[in-house]
């Protein structure tokens, strides 16, 4: 991992803490429950971030180094081979012990620990590099333990609002505009004097790629003119579907977005974190997987664009609304030219996923601040609707 | 159903308390937790046992029925086709709210609604018989969730005992020995002048069945004879089982009964509500299905006895160590001649489970004190073992 | 195994002859097709009976024995485990080699071996009894051809009649007449002065059964009274239906038994081996499983009768329509008092299947002639639906 | 559909004819069957490509249009939404009517008209680039014809070899040479002056990429040297696999590809179609699938290359080899820029399955003379074994 400048004492505090406040309005119950295979429970979050600081930055670092509990490198290793075995994803909601009282221990205890190696190891560039690391890890945490949240409680009766687990940002009600971006041979991949020091290793190397000229939409996808879609028989119509998507709209009985259901009085409300609430017409469509938005392009006479248009139209700043969502791209997940991998364990971090996942760009309001940035790589499978997904429109010209 | 004697009030606040006691050492998540589709959240036994009253009772005899939250209809029936929806029993675990708290609120309203309808409505016999029925019914459940949490910590790495749950009882350490029970026309099923007024349906009418003479084992198997078995290759000889037990084996690569696992020096432990512990010798096998149960038997070269042969040889007094564990019998779970079910939804209490179960007799040490009877009729499908199931020997003369 | 009289050569020749006839309509890929892993291809059927005279009877009684193939000791077992391994049940319709022409070769080389034992082993009462059993054998297996054929064909347009294959027998027309039988102690099981020589050993030993007095039906459940209770919502309501059944209605959308469908004009027809036809209102409903039996007695106010009482009314002489279908009973497949399962690889026969299945009793029109008997026991799974299984009612007095 | 010169008639005559080939020495039942999910039977081949020719050809362009029977346009519509239903795809396996000589018969009478179409509409442009469609489309069932027919009988003992439905072609054994390839603006899809006049349309339309300079290897990988992969371990290191190849790993606990294995000796085998047959150490290793072929390709520390470096360095005669087997690139199966399918119900040809597939590149010693060229995209989910599918290695400069 390159070096990067080294986070002070007080960001580490700050990114730590961030993730107990988010935990806070959960009871215990909540915490501790799993909704789905691809969710973990919030509990589990919390474990598995300190994991990631207690593994790859104590045990590399402190001189006579001992695991809180020998347990926890099985419990909470998410899928890191080289650290060895996991236990197994789909069952995290029933890791009953250690409680949450023991798991909050547990930071506490490695929060300790890293104070004092954060004032011995000032300076040395592989720790401030792993430091760094186990900050954006643990951000990245915050956004799933926020979307896990949702989907866990999205389909409870009567259930709490979570408002102060995060406030929506304010919808963007702009008129869509094409916006024309020249073509020709651009550079993509993570800049270091614009995106900032630290990026992921997929982000990298920057390189070139030859670009025709094409058209991209000043916002998102609204809510409201995803819900003309539907109207408009966008669910019902197979040529508007990749083939996997028209099975998985079958299979599922799919008629609209996740969180999306109808009154009494047969108007659209969505299940978000303040509750059930009405559709806002203007705010970005929210929860499409690939599917929906690749057949919501097709519907509109357009397409995705790839992230290479992508990330060239955002550092011409032609996007509006960047942030509201993270928007699916036409390109799948594979690696950069000459990409290579972090080297030791912590190179499982992003290369090995490369197979059938789709590139999401921009980032959605779970997202801690400070923490995306344009060159950046999020991914997902293409049936995955849970995360703060949306869409962007392209053409060609 | 049937009059009986009506409970006192304190008979009802006793049997209440008692669920409440059995949760008491368990946190938040415990009580939230289902760890395997067969078994329930602890949480939804305090409340489906609520909701037992409230439908069947509450709003059978209160002027003015409100329920207490109209969702919980469905969310806490376990399975009334006659009072509508329910749901989905493997998704127990997902129901975050109504939270612990709530439910507990649930129940104490629920109780000050029945302390009402206790003075109001004494000497009513169809009260009478409906309030017994929901006692009855809330033991079964303490049952449960003491099997149920067994299940959901066994895994656990590190787990709190938890003893205070229930004690185990002695065990019986008397040699094995044959009793002989003459044949001939006898009456099986329940008898109110020697098995107490209560009792459920499918334990009526009582009627005659002939038996041919055989030898019933003065005490359950043990635990260290069923370890011979093991020993022996048990598991591993496929003329043993019945052709579906032997695809049970396969199929879980099993080697000897759920909880059982050596230590490091080879030697059989179990996991208990006291923790993991040694195998004790002298105390009855445990946790065993039928399909263990009848290859164990046919291994000793005996067999099973059936659920008639077990009653008649109970009233005998022939049998030692009864209630220690639950009993497989060799008896199919079917209707008794002239079987008729209880009236209204009740009636789906036990006549509809009636197919791919066998009989268990006995009781066990989570069973409450007082609730089973020598005519009782216990009922699972042959590949469940988390139930504390064991098994006593028969065969022919 | 008993001793029984020895079958003669020309009754090993025509049990021989007659699965070629049964197979000689269908063409070589029909003989190759498994429609569900609860069928078998007829290649397989045919390969599979012979395997059972050359591993139970040539192997046993020929000095210097040499199997056709080593490879069909796995291929053609069916579920022998003292055999050895058997080739994947589900996976028979896969298994391309040997072709037919070589089962057919395969029949012809035990067939003249046998012959050669059948010289020179007569009189021999082991020899004698393998023998019988091999061509009893046989002939369950030559019904199975003709419901697994059925089941294969049912779904295919404009599919060839395989009318040659059986005769449907005339249908009964009389009205349905109770007859009363008095209870009191019985014995049940075969009897070798009335139910000739050979019998199954789940058959025995004959042994008494108390009974209480009922009432049988004088004919089985015809197609037009089904299809009553089909008109009555009989598929629609839970409370008529078991557990498990009402599970399966829902899960299989079920609306009617198998192979019924209705014509563009809403009538019922059904697929049979003479192609789809209208449905006979006075034959006897056919293809129902356990569920729907049970389902359509309670709708009725009756019940299903139990094994012990349909075979005591058969002894009466009060059942007509016995042999049209195989009628389920209330009795779960279980062993009776003292049973013992015959010695060797064939005892698997029998007594390892005695776990959720259920008695039928009778026999159909796809049994060969004068293979079923009054203590016949045949037994399915609850949901099987693609033997000739219908049902006669019973009552209470 | 682009303008194509028309083929003559003997070339449909003789593409025709080549299908009956491949299923000549094969039985009627060899053709019924279904290995699996993903594989078709010979039959449904054979009537489907000729469906093709009468949905899309003949009823087009003949006035009076009749289909052979209603029931095939269902029956054998693979995925064509635009044309209606879909029997299912698990299942083509159980269509047992129309028998193979019904098959036969509806080929000869499509081939009947289609002969009259061909004197008819000489010259008219929408039928000939239909016809060379249809021919190309039949071209590439014949190819998985062969790859399901040894899929279907790699598992069968003793099994003919059907060596006459594909000769091998000669082993490369040349050593592995790196060829450097310059990078630059190249240009990418079908050239009509180099490729001949026919293409599929994700073929186009012909576009700039940048590419990096890079080696690319002289020929595929030998089936000796992915031998020495596995005795290097490679299928026991998890840092050798992407995250969803070790899941593939391990929950098949594969240890080599498919077809091979180990002979007595210990020493390696494979099946094909000539039987099975000792490794063949120089030819190319064959039935990889994506995750093999990134993990071997990781183990050697090189990759694959991608889809453009491939196609550029074939245009300049850098690569030997190409055509003996299909060779996976890193390349996910996207849509070309400005890409548009096909109009009509054609158009879902090969658009609407760009998604989790990547991109396979030259030819297979299956495929028919002449078929392949070098702007040739063939696709599979990276999970497919069966077809003849291996591998190339790339590397930076």
């Amino acid at each position: 991992m390159r070096n990067v400048n080294a986070p002070d004492r007080s960001r580490y505090a700050r990114v730590r803490a961030a993730s107990l406040a988010l935990a806070a309005p959960l009871s215990e119950a909540d915490c501790q429950v799993q909704s789905m295979p691809d969710a973990s429970p919030v509990k589990w979050h919390l474990a598995h971030v300190t994991w990631f600081f207690e593994t790859f930055v104590l045990e590399r670092f402190e001189p006579r180094f001992v695991p809180f509990d020998p347990a926890f490198r099985v419990l909470f290793n998410s899928y890191y081979q080289g650290v060895g075995e996991q236990s197994p994803r789909p069952r995290r909601g029933l890791i009953l012990r250690p409680a949450l009282d023991e798991v909050k221990a547990y930071r506490a205890q490695v929060d300790e620990r890293m104070a004092a190696l954060l004032v011995r190891r000032a300076g040395d560039a592989e720790f401030d590099a792993l430091l760094t690391l186990g900050l954006q890890h643990e951000q990245q945490h915050q956004e799933l333990m926020v979307t896990d949240m949702l989907h866990a409680l999205s389909g409870m009766p009567g259930y709490a609002p979570l408002a102060p687990l995060h406030d929506a940002r304010a919808a963007t009600a702009e008129p869509l505009r094409w916006r024309g971006v020249d073509g020709g041979l651009v550079e993509i991949g993570h800049d270091a004097a614009r995106d900032g020091a630290f990026c992921f290793d997929n982000e990298t190397p920057r390189h070139r790629v030859w670009l025709e000229p094409f058209e991209i939409a000043s916002r998102p996808v609204s809510q409201g003119e995803f819900a003309a879609f539907i109207e408009d028989g966008g669910y019902r119509q197979p040529a508007l579907w990749l083939s996997l998507g028209w099975d998985w709209v079958r299979s599922g009985r799919r008629e609209a977005p996740l969180y999306w259901s109808r009154d009494d009085g047969g108007r659209w409300q969505q299940h978000t974190l303040r509750g059930v609430v009405a559709l806002d017409e203007h705010a970005p469509a929210c929860h499409l997987n690939y599917f929906e938005a690749d057949a919501y392009a097709r519907w509109a006479g357009a397409r995705l664009p790839t992230e290479a248009e992508w990330e060239h139209a955002a550092r011409l700043q032609a996007l509006h609304g960047v942030g509201a969502v993270w928007e699916w791209t036409a390109s799948a997940y594979l690696p950069y030219p000459r990409f290579r991998a972090w080297a030791g364990a912590v190179g499982e971090y992003n290369g090995k996923f490369m197979c059938n996942q789709f590139v999401l760009r921009g980032g959605s309001r779970a997202t801690p601040a400070g923490h995306a940035r344009i060159s950046y790589r999020n991914f997902f499978p293409p049936e995955a609707q849970w995360q703060f997904s949306g869409m962007r429109l392209a053409r060609d010209v």
